[in-house]
């Protein structure tokens, strides 16, 4: 439905690498890295006291954190040699409590144009080795030449 | 154009100081409760390295965790006793980078149903003493009983 | 990822047929219900001159309208008797200019609570014979007794 | 808080007027321009039992289309000439039921960027002569050379 995508920068993947690398808030946080590809990413994250809510599940803010940035890194993937990816603005549904021991995200590019790039996030919640989605985000980011 | 609101829990002053002081993420992050009244809430962070991105501006992350925990303290000021609400989803545009010494969030209720509140919350950057709008949020919150 | 689901009321056939015939406004847009079963609804619609916008494609407010309903219509296969579905609130990207003969939606159910439902739905132009993904909506339901 | 505009193009009134006279689909369901300036646009429509949608009040989707087609002309006042908007994506939360005899929608501009403007509308039923918000949404617009 949404193709396969070229790279156009041969050297994307430490651009995808320094997007996490170089993120203060992200490394804070504890959201890792886990593979990625053209047009996609996939990151996660190990629950602990510090990322909860007063209901005790993990805080929209940290499912949503993650959502953005991994929907980001996808889109990054994608870009030309000397560009970047900055959110212009994103949407998500918490669809269920975040109760677990881990997080783990999957972006993937909808749309990739040439100065706007549309990506979608889904976050799942793992316990106990049963993963259940409790998150959908759909990011739209700018395409901007530093 | 919103109208004015009553409280429906004469103890709405603690839930609302409740939803910050029990809120572990909010508490590392930083985020502050500033003031609130019926419908309305006020929220500040004073920016550290931590908070920032890749490109030094304070991350997507940070802004929408405060939009969206302020604009659920607005709805939670307005629920009856017994109930709590939780974010359904929400919708944030980044308008500018947020560069500068501390962020500043208000929000209020543009509507209170029974079950379901829309609140939406500005975020504002303030750098040397000017205040510049950085990120507008719409949050929908549905109203549980616990 | 989303699961199967069940449909809650037996007569949930009739439920969906009857909010396309006796919604004027698809009517009078000539968007057509296609096929559907519990928690999924397709829908097309033939565009004519009338459907356009001011630069010769598809208006949003056709796609966005034809988004929102078909996914309306997946969740309204699952309420139980005697209750409705309305849209709370929804979010569309407009990923490409819808430019041809005719557009598809297929919307799917990514979550069925027992007071919110939330959607997906996704838009295709086709173009001599050709489908391109042309919209992405996620809608937030509220499920209402009548 | 968003500031006064200044339009770049000394003919931004006429691009303002051509949105509606040429968009088949705004004549087609009746919308009708009733003032703007650079920032600003205010729309009306006339509600008919065509616009309506299985519950007897006026489809989401004749709202939505309001919604975004006059919050892209508030965008448009402000677009040098030979630019035209395009809307990228919006989200719009349908507040109350619009039953009543007309509705008025108006738009401003929250941040006008060379190539991203954000703008928001309210969308207002009127019923023997008292106004309420039915709705409110949030466009991005994409500032697109001819």
């Amino acid at each position: 439905m949404t193709g396969s995508f070229q790279p156009a920068d041969p050297n994307y993947r430490e651009n995808v690498d320094a997007i996490f690398s170089r993120a203060a808030f992200i490394r804070e946080l504890g959201i890792e890295l886990r593979d990625f590809g053209a047009g996609w990413c996939e990151t996660s994250l190990k629950l602990q006291p510090r990322h909860l809510q007063q209901d005790g599940f993990a805080h929209a803010g940290v499912v949503a954190t993650m959502a953005d940035h991994t929907a980001g890194a996808s889109g990054a993937s994608l870009v030309p040699e000397g560009s970047v990816v900055l959110t212009v603005e994103y949407k998500i549904n918490l669809l269920r409590p975040a109760v677990g021991d881990s997080l783990r995200c999957r972006a993937r590019v909808l749309r990739a144009g040439r100065r706007i790039i549309v990506s979608e996030s889904e976050v799942f919640v793992s316990k106990e080795g049963v993963e259940k989605l409790v998150a959908k985000a759909t990011v739209t980011l700018a395409v901007v030449e530093l």
